[in-house]
C-alpha cells in the first residue's frame, strides 16, 4: 500500500478507518486537483498508483529533505512543506521543463494538528503557484523528513548537464547568496521577513528554465555551491571552464565566499553558444529577467580567475 | 540537485569530486542499465532529472521504508535494499502493471563500506529479477530510511480499488502470514533461512497482477492487514463485502489472527465477476498460480463471517 486511500466516511458502510488514513484524507488529499485534467493526470490520490496520460516524454526527479540538514525544525510547517517541494521543482527548472505533478512521502514523529494544518497550507501554496497537483505518496511515522518526486514535461529541447561545448559562455540566472543570508537571519530571528523568505520559500526558476530551454546548451541548478555544480557540467560535458569569480553577482559582498559556497539558491547555472547570446537575452527580457555571463567553457580543467581562498562546497559525507 | 551526477574521474580534468558523489557513482549507479532502452528510459542517472520516453500511460507510486518501522536495523543491507524496492513494486503489481524503472532516495547516518556494498547488491538483485533499472534519486545524511518511487506501464485494463461490483467474488492470490512468521523468526534467529526469507526478500506479485489485470474488476495489495486493505476496496467502490475468515488461507493456523492482521505479505486481494472466474483460473494456471475465493461483494457494509475477536490492523498514528 503506498498511494493514498480515498476514504469515505460513510457510517452506513461501517468501515473502520484508521487514523493514518484519516490524516491522509484530511490533510494530504485534494491539493491542486483543478490542474489534474490539464496536466494529463488520469488518476490521482486514492489508489495503489497514480496514472499519467503521458502523451509526451516525461522528466522525473526525487529530492529528500531531512530536518536539520535541509531545513530547520523551528521553521513553520507551511515553509517546510513549500521548501521541500520547491527544491524538487528546481530540478525540473534546470532541465527547462514544466512541472505537471508531484508525489510526496511524509515521515513524521507524531501528529500535531497545527503543524499538519500549516503543512497542508504550504503544499496548497506551491501547488497553486506552479499549477502542480499532488497525486500520491505515503505517510509514515519516523524522524521528520519529506521526500518529493516531481514529474515534468520537457520542452522541444531538454537542458542536459552533458552538452556544454568549448567556446560556450557560462551564465548564471541571478545573484547568489540569498539562501545563505536568509538562513543566517532566520537562525538569529526565527521569523518570516523579506530577508529570511528566500530560505523559507525558495523560488524554483521554472519560468527562467522555460525561457532558456531551446537556446542554452547545458544547465544545472545551484544547490550545492557554484563550484560543485559547475564541476558536474565540466565532468559530464568533458570540457573545462574558466570562471571569473569577480563576475559572479552576490547579494552581499561582505559574505562573498559564503554566498558562493553555501548553495541553496536554486539559481540556474548554464552555458550558451556565443552566437545565441542575443536571442537568449531577448527571450529573458520577455519575462523580465537577464543573464549574468561569468566565464567561458574552454580547455580540459576548471580554471578559477580571481579565486577566493579555501572556498568549499556542501557535502553530506565528508 | 537531485538526480545523480554521472561523474568521471579524469585526473586531467582536475574536477574536485566530493565524497557524496563518489558514493553515488560507485554504489548507486549502473544498476539495471541493460533494461533502460527496452523500458523506454531516454536518460538515466546523471542529470537533474531522468527522461522517460512515455509512449503509453504510466503508473507511479512512492513507498518509504523507515528503520525499525518497516525493516529491522539488524537486517543485512542487501535485504534492506531489496525489501524497500519490493514493497514499492507491489503497488505496480496491484494495478496489474509492468515495472519499468525506479528512483531511490537513500537517507543514511554514515558511510560504512560493507553496508554500502551489500545495499548495492540488493538493488542489483531486485533490478535484475524485475528487469527494472534504477534511474535516479538522491543520497542524504540522516536517520536511515529509503524512499522508492516506481514507474510502471499499465496493461490494457488497469486494476483500480474503486471498480468492484455487487456480486463480484472476493479473491486472494495466496496464503497470508508468511510476512509475520518470517518477521518473528528473524527477530529470534537473525539469519536468512527458508522461514525468514519472506520478510527479508518479499515477493511483489507482478506476474500475478499481469495475469489477472484484464479479467479482475478491482485489486489492492495486502500490506496493512486484510481487513484494512479490504476496507479500501469497500469504501472506494461503494459496495459492501461478506468475507469468510475461515476461507482465508494462512501459513500457520496456530497464529491465524496474527497472520491476518500483521500485513507485510504483499499478496493481492481482488474481485472478479462470477462469470469470469473460469477465465481467471485458466490465466492463473498458465503461470502456476491459483485463486482463493474468500467472500462476496454485497450489501453496503463489511460483514465478517467466522469473525476472530479483536483483530487489528497496522496503523502508524493510532
Amino acid at each position: 500500500m503506498a498511494a493514498w486511500a480515498q476514504l469515505v466516511y460513510l457510517k452506513d458502510i461501517q468501515v473502520k478507518i484508521s487514523s493514518e488514513f484519516s490524516i491522509i484524507k484530511k490533510y494530504l488529499s485534494g491539493i491542486g486537483t483543478s490542474y489534474l485534467k490539464s496536466n494529463g493526470v488520469d488518476l490521482s490520490v486514492g489508489d495503489d498508483c497514480a496514472i499519467l496520460a503521458a502523451n509526451s516524454k516525461l522528466l522525473i526527479s526525487t529530492d529528500t529533505s531531512v530536518v536539520d540538514v535541509h531545513f530547520l525544525k523551528s521553521m513553520p510547517s507551511n515553509a517546510i512543506a513549500y521548501r521541500s517541494v520547491a527544491v524538487a521543482l528546481s530540478d525540473i527548472a534546470a532541465m527547462g521543463g514544466q512541472p505537471i505533478a508531484f508525489n510526496l512521502s511524509l515521515v513524521m514523529p507524531n501528529f500535531n494538528l497545527d503543524w499538519m494544518k500549516g503543512f497542508r497550507k504550504g503544499l496548497q501554496k506551491i501547488s497553486r503557484e506552479y499549477k502542480c497537483p499532488l497525486i500520491g505518496g505515503d505517510l509514515v511515522k519516523g524522524p521528520l523528513q519529506i521526500s518529493v518526486t516531481v514529474i515534468g514535461k520537457p520542452q522541444k529541447k531538454t537542458l542536459l548537464r552533458s552538452s556544454a561545448k568549448a567556446g560556450d559562455i557560462l551564465c548564471l540566472s541571478d545573484k547568489l547568496g540569498s539562501g545563505y543570508i536568509a538562513f543566517k537571519e532566520f537562525k538569529k530571528r526565527g521569523t518570516l521577513n523579506k530577508i529570511t523568505k528566500p530560505y523559507l520559500y525558495p523560488v524554483p526558476q521554472i519560468n527562467y528554465g522555460l525561457a532558456i530551454s531551446n537556446i542554452a546548451s547545458s544547465a544545472i541548478d545551484i544547490s550545492d555551491g557554484i563550484l560543485q555544480d559547475l564541476s558536474h557540467i565540466i565532468s559530464s560535458s568533458g570540457v573545462g571552464c574558466n570562471i571569473n569569480l569577480d563576475k559572479v553577482p552576490v547579494v552581499d559582498r561582505k559574505f562573498k565566499k559564503k554566498c558562493l559556497e553555501f548553495g541553496d539558491d536554486y539559481q540556474i547555472l548554464y552555458t550558451v553558444a556565443p552566437k545565441k547570446l542575443k536571442a537568449l537575452r531577448a527571450s529573458l527580457k520577455s519575462i523580465g529577467k537577464e543573464c549574468h555571463t561569468i566565464g567561458v567553457m574552454e580547455g580540459k580543467k576548471l580554471k578559477i580567475t580571481n579565486k577566493i581562498d579555501s572556498i568549499k562546497n556542501w557535502d553530506h559525507f565528508k
